[in-house]
């Protein structure tokens, strides 16, 4: 490891100054600098990072823990939003990927607290309520896609009953009556939120929602679930009054209904209407027609983390605002306008 | 922040008892130390990593670099493999995500060497050959999905041109003879490698391959690509003498051709057997009939990128192994045996 010592000798100016060009400071000769940074950079000096956290100080580092974020191709746009607000602070993300182990969060948790980092954000792979946190970490967290079991911590949601809302008005003003569900796990907060913004939305429009088209799309426990929609949309489709259009309760489920229009020689749209959720592009973009379905704002919300983070720093203790944050409809050419 | 003196006054013993405790050593009465594990839990001590890396020493934790890995969905396996591996022995890893941005590179591997991570694992998005590494990190680098430009670090990659051979071998064996490809962009080195292997395919059974029918699947440069495979496959399969299988250069390209069979009403596989590559199962599982695809053994090379960094610390300098991980085909239901 190089020393500040073997960097003053090479260069031959004193420890001081090489200390004072280390941390930046300015008013140094200039000659003198540059002569100093050349020997640091062919020495390849590395800042003793370890020291400074000994003396107390925060690191420009922020934490991301997830419970499986990082590994899903679903939500790793939030890893994506905080960093692109991060880098314009020239501050780095760490980012730890607890799947979910209590005991390899609690080790993280000290972990960031031994390193001093500035802040953690908390992602989570589902929509709900977590029990986040650790005495030993002492910075600021932020929840993203969760909320404290407790209300007790700012946290950033996806609008799941503004998405599902957005999902029926948008077939109900393209003439749409006869919309079935295919819906996700009824475990998932998710799920309850946008049931209920569907049925606003029929309620809104002065129309009621046929509750016999309502059908699950995947049956079976959380993270073991067996996918039922194409089943369940053949059976839909097969009936002698059946929907114009199907809304989806993800992106993977609007698939297996192409597959089904498919299976059955019906087209889309022309015979049939399909709405997503989520815009898993790698499935929206490649579906042909492309794919109308409402994001899941994932990139905004690991951005808007990292601004949650720094307002946390001059709040009090107990602040704890719960934001919603706006899924947006994508249209692409899956829903068509019945005559 | 907690020190032992505080640790040590509390429960009514020396600092050097406390040390002991702290560092995992036997010989300290049984009763003495349950009741000071008892303080430092209530206390919530937190080991002073920082202290320890000043005395030189490495930290039980393994770095993860990415071009962007870590925020795609084809590719996340990586780190998936490397943390079950890390996991059996109680080591974390830290993931940091430099989008490619050779500035960011810097800054973490200055930040590994100043946290003293045992080595890092430098995985790329694309198969391809990389210029990794910093002077000043001097721990163990293990390139994974990608290999150094002077052949001088270890490396794991897929073994794309197996990975193509099995592709044509399996549609050969059940009687295909006229097979058609969409390729993924040639300037990738896996397009030429599985147009390798394919070939190879043919010839080793004797038969010729039909060059009219290699398309691309994709057009214009790396990321910023158009997808032009829906209408490729239309044209291919408009053709009075179509293709009985089209491989494709990966799981999106294959949902596109599902597409186009579905628009020309062609059933999958009884009219036309699909194959793909990747096997990004959000794809492969959801499509009906699920599509059966090669599979890039990504959480196989993170889980080997993990043995061969323990491999290299008994190793000399300039130990650099390049080794073809296979990409195992996964039969589900797209092709089907010709009559």
């Amino acid at each position: 490891m190089v020393t500040l010592r073997e960097v003053a000798e090479r260069a031959g100016v004193s420890i001081k100054t090489v200390s004072r060009i280390v941390n930046g400071e300015t008013a140094v000769n200039a000659k003198t600098r540059d002569s100093v940074q050349a020997h640091l950079n062919s020495l390849n000096y590395v800042p003793n990072h370890a020291a400074r956290l000994m003396r107390g100080g925060q690191s420009s580092v922020y934490g991301l823990m997830t419970d499986a974020v990082a590994t899903t191709p679903y939500s790793v746009d939030i890893v994506r939003g905080a960093q692109a607000a991060l880098k314009e602070q020239n501050q780095t993300l760490l980012i730890a990927n607890s799947n979910g182990d209590p005991e390899q969060e609690s080790e993280f948790w000290r972990m960031f607290q031994a390193q001093r980092v500035s802040g953690v954000i908390y992602a989570s792979v589902y929509h709900r309520s977590q029990d986040v946190g650790h005495p030993a970490f002492k910075g600021s967290i932020i929840l993203a896609n969760c909320f404290a079991n407790k209300g007790d911590r700012p946290s950033l949601v996806p609008d799941d009953e503004g998405g599902g809302y957005a999902q029926a008005e948008y077939l109900l003003k393209r003439g749409h009556r006869r919309i079935g569900l295919l819906t996700l796990n009824p475990q998932i907060e998710a799920t309850r939120l946008r049931g209920l913004g569907i049925r606003n939305a029929f309620r809104d429009a002065g129309f009621s929602f046929d509750e016999s088209l309502d059908r699950q799309g995947v049956i079976g426990p959380l993270n073991n679930e067996k996918k039922v929609a194409f089943e369940a949309a053949v059976k839909m489709l097969q009936h002698n009054n059946r929907p114009t259009a199907i809304i989806c309760g993800n992106d993977q489920v609007a698939l297996q209904v192409y597959s089904a229009a498919a299976h059955l020689d019906l087209h889309v749209p022309q015979d049939l209407s399909i709405m997503g959720f989520d815009d898993l592009t790698v499935i929206s973009e490649n579906l042909r027609p492309a794919l109308t379905t409402v994001a899941l704002p994932y990139f905004e919300i690991g951005r808007q983390a990292v601004e949650l983070m720094r307002e946390a720093k001059n709040q009090e203790d107990g602040w704890s605002p719960k934001i919603l944050v706006p899924c947006p409809l994508v249209e692409r050419e899956s829903c068509r306008t019945l005559n």
